[in-house]
């Protein structure tokens, strides 16, 4: 009996062995990603779209080894499985998820899917400078086609009902379209009555300061001072991460080798201070999962709702506080060598949390921005469904703009073509933008709870006691559970927009006096 | 009949669309390498060693892939072979002789040097930044022992008799230690004349303006102002290349992604000036390769003493000539806002060209530098033959800078740990640079016969003709001769020393006044 044992875990050894290759190729090719937004001279183009589809061909033979399905099943089949702890259980709940999904996927697929998203990303770049759609079109309606055969192809395997359901499902495991759009529903109805009592309210806050001219050169150290605030180290000699510029900002990479980046525009220095900010919590959720856990499947995060829970805490809900800018006011005061001296650190904090709907997803406000992705989430529902085309995109894009947020769309780069998702083939997505602000609600009422004092430590230039929190109630448990049971373990409850409405609730009745 | 060639024709098509994939990879490698020396956060470097690791391995199967094997034969045997043409015949050759070797090197030994010289690249630069070879030594004695593997297994498929010899071969085909042993004997007596000339003349140049401090944002513009001047595109919108700074400046990529790298003092402008011409002397020949032959074999550079000819051709030949800094003098004046007013034209042009013999083999002058590669020739021989150990060889380097150069080296950071290559795995490559020079001093001799009024064009600005000059007698070859045969092509002859100790005897003469 110890022997048949000491057999399963050499058997699970040797699995995870030989898995152990996938995410070192997975974080090879996110720095040829990497590489291909922010350093690639434009005439590499071609070639960089083969070295990608090849390396996505080896990633998939690799993912579907018939190997892994062998030791899989012995495993699996061994009557001391259920010896096994937890952890080693998700593991291999994990690879047989994966292995199972990759292998309903045929490798042509997977190849072209890959060599067409290079092409479509270059050609949005350039069709966006040139505001120019049909540019755009022939290449993104290829790319369509290539995800909805994928989703087609995944379909069963994930016991989904609808194609659009498969892809969510790639980024929020568990999580339907039918679950959101019962979710998107209900916030839209709470988001409008605080919209509105922004809007309607007498105490509006002059902005026009944020306009002022601050030099690239000082945003790029206010970014890495912010990074280095809240524990991501750019700058030093044993630096885990680096800070470029591309269009639309992001986070990649893997443990030690984690890499943001953000915009910099000199009349509008907090764009580029935000999107440093939103990265910086992406980042800090990858380098701090448990080191011991790496090259394994539950050495990763738990979904992409979860991660921009991190994120979109550190921007919003810490970034845009009154508390940290108590703390950080005077150093950017001195940094800009600007002294707002007609700003008062009360209308700083206003102008940025400032209601007002608009075009730009990146650069919205807390209240009005899960419209974007409700926006989003209809538009992409209708494409992958195949209810609309993709020529229809403009037109419909710009009419529910009109209709949610009340603006008229001037031209397709600040409409259609804003945002680098459907150009990179992601394609559910966006949803997890507004599940990350709900999560990020739930996980504050808690936090507040366990750490009470925590604005004020913030105000005091503190950030260490919250981040032990987020690593121990969130980081340190990797990808463990699925998000809803990730979510329950931490606030006792499933998906709840209620502590995040009320956080809006008493974070914009404060700034607009209503 | 008929029916048989094209049997033979769709086997040589589908032989080359399954090796294809290598140079695509190769391509993909290159850019993780150069992430690598440029952008990657210091913490990566472990993480980085287990990626390239697993690349080679996967190129090391795709090269060694029994298909290639089984169309090679069919190829050879087939009664028609002869019928192919000699670009096809090229191509059949130098995959035969690269899937010959490859299979040759066990993969487990592909593997661990990749994963090594990650390592040991990591620690070279933090070593050399400490001065400190202890810290550099072990991981640099586990290099060379797999160095010196590889080289005993590739012998006899090389059919060299030495292991340094197979070495070389990689480099440089078909050239034996033995010939350059000759070459540099006779080479170096050809020197040590004109270098004592120099040093003995009384016409010796002021040299201190060469230290104004010129600011790297301008050293910066006039880097990619050159590179345009050549004919090396790193700004406009279909840009191919482009520029970045590292400690050991090197060229890197593949037909239209080609990178190349400098370095900036601020006290010492003329170090990135032309560390920039030389990398972009490399990159006009990657760039400049037929591209209807990429992926292909014969899609490549001849040889690495090829492309050494091409850097310091343009590098010294023409960068150091009176006559292009007859036309750039004027534009460098201006864009460094310092008007030199105290230096003539001739007196930089002398400045520039000062001999004297110094301890840093890339800012050696052209009388001396081939000296610094004889000496690093001399150590690599004894290492790889296993008469020297690793210890042995900062003694054994000072040594030599004293016999051969009269110079002191300090310590081990300006001596034995300079260069980048032993700790980057490559052996056997140093000899290139003087066999470039030598290649440069032939090729040099033939084109002044054709373009009679060269100079008199560079110093007019214009580089158009002998660019395309270079583009029809090299360039365009690419990979269909070894180095010899091209040479040969060229100049009607093998190795001469003569044309390049003509060009110098001509140049200094002038110079120095004697």
């Amino acid at each position: 009996m110890v022997e048949k044992t000491r057999t399963l875990e050499l058997t699970y050894d040797k699995l995870m062995k030989t898995i152990k290759e996938i995410p070192i190729l997975q974080s090879a090719i996110s720095i040829i990603n990497w590489d291909m937004e922010t350093k690639m001279p434009p005439k590499g183009i071609n070639l960089r779209s083969k070295q990608l589809a090849l390396l996505s061909g080896i990633e998939h033979k690799m993912t579907t080894n018939p190997k892994i399905s062998n030791l899989l099943d012995k495993i699996e089949g061994h009557p001391d499985f259920r010896t096994f702890n937890a952890l080693q259980r998700r593991n291999i709940y994990l690879i047989r998820k994966n292995y199972n999904e990759q292998t309903k996927l045929p490798a042509n697929l997977v190849i072209e899917t890959e060599r067409q998203r290079a092409i479509t990303i270059a050609v949005w770049k350039k069709a966006k400078t040139l505001k120019n759609f049909s540019l755009f079109k022939p290449e993104l309606e290829k790319l369509v086609e290539l995800k909805k055969n994928a989703a087609n192809f995944l379909m069963d395997v994930k016991g989904v009902h609808n194609p659009y359901d498969a892809l969510i499902d790639i980024f929020e495991p568990g999580v339907t379209s039918a679950t959101i759009s019962n979710v998107f529903n209900n916030l839209k109805q709470g988001l409008i009555p605080i919209l509105n009592k922004c809007l309607s309210s007498s105490k509006q806050p002059d902005k026009s300061f944020l306009k002022c001219k601050i030099p690239i050169g000082i945003q790029q150290r206010i970014s890495i001072l912010l990074a280095k605030f809240f524990g991501y180290d750019v700058t030093s000699e044993k630096a885990g991460g680096r800070i470029d510029e591309t269009e639309h900002p992001f986070t990649t990479g893997y443990y030690d080798d984690v890499r943001i980046t953000t915009h910099y525009y000199e009349n509008n220095f907090t764009s580029a201070l935000f999107s440093t900010l939103h990265e910086t919590g992406h980042a800090l959720y990858e380098q701090n999962l448990p080191p011991e856990w790496i090259y394994h499947p539950i050495g990763a995060s738990c979904s992409l709702g979860f991660h921009e829970s991190q994120s979109r805490l550190i921007e919003n809900i810490i970034g845009r506080s009154t508390d940290f800018w108590t703390y950080f006011y005077p150093t950017l005061r001195k940094m800009t060598k600007n002294n707002f001296s007609q700003v008062k650190l009360n209308n700083f904090v206003h102008a940025i949390n400032m209601v007002q709907p608009s075009k730009i997803r990146v650069e919205a406000d807390e209240v009005t921005y899960c419209l974007h992705i409700i926006i989003r989430f209809e538009i992409e529902q209708d494409l992958i469904a195949g209810r609309i085309d993709v020529d229809e995109l403009p037109e419909l894009w710009n009419q529910k703009y009109e209709e949610y947020l009340g603006v008229k769309i001037e031209n397709n780069s600040e409409g259609v073509m804003q945002d680098t998702h459907w150009a990179s083939g992601i394609y559910g997505y966006f949803p997890t933008y507004a599940l990350g602000n709900i999560y990020g609600g739930q996980i504050l009422s808690i936090m507040e709870k366990e750490i009470p004092l925590w604005r004020v430590q913030i105000s005091e230039g503190n950030f260490q006691c919250i981040k032990q929190w987020l690593i121990d109630h969130i980081h340190q448990y990797g990808n463990c559970y699925d998000p809803q049971d990730l979510l329950k373990k931490i606030t006792g409850e499933g998906i709840n927009i209620q502590p995040y409405l009320n956080y809006l609730e008493a974070k914009y009745s404060t700034l607009y006096d209503y």
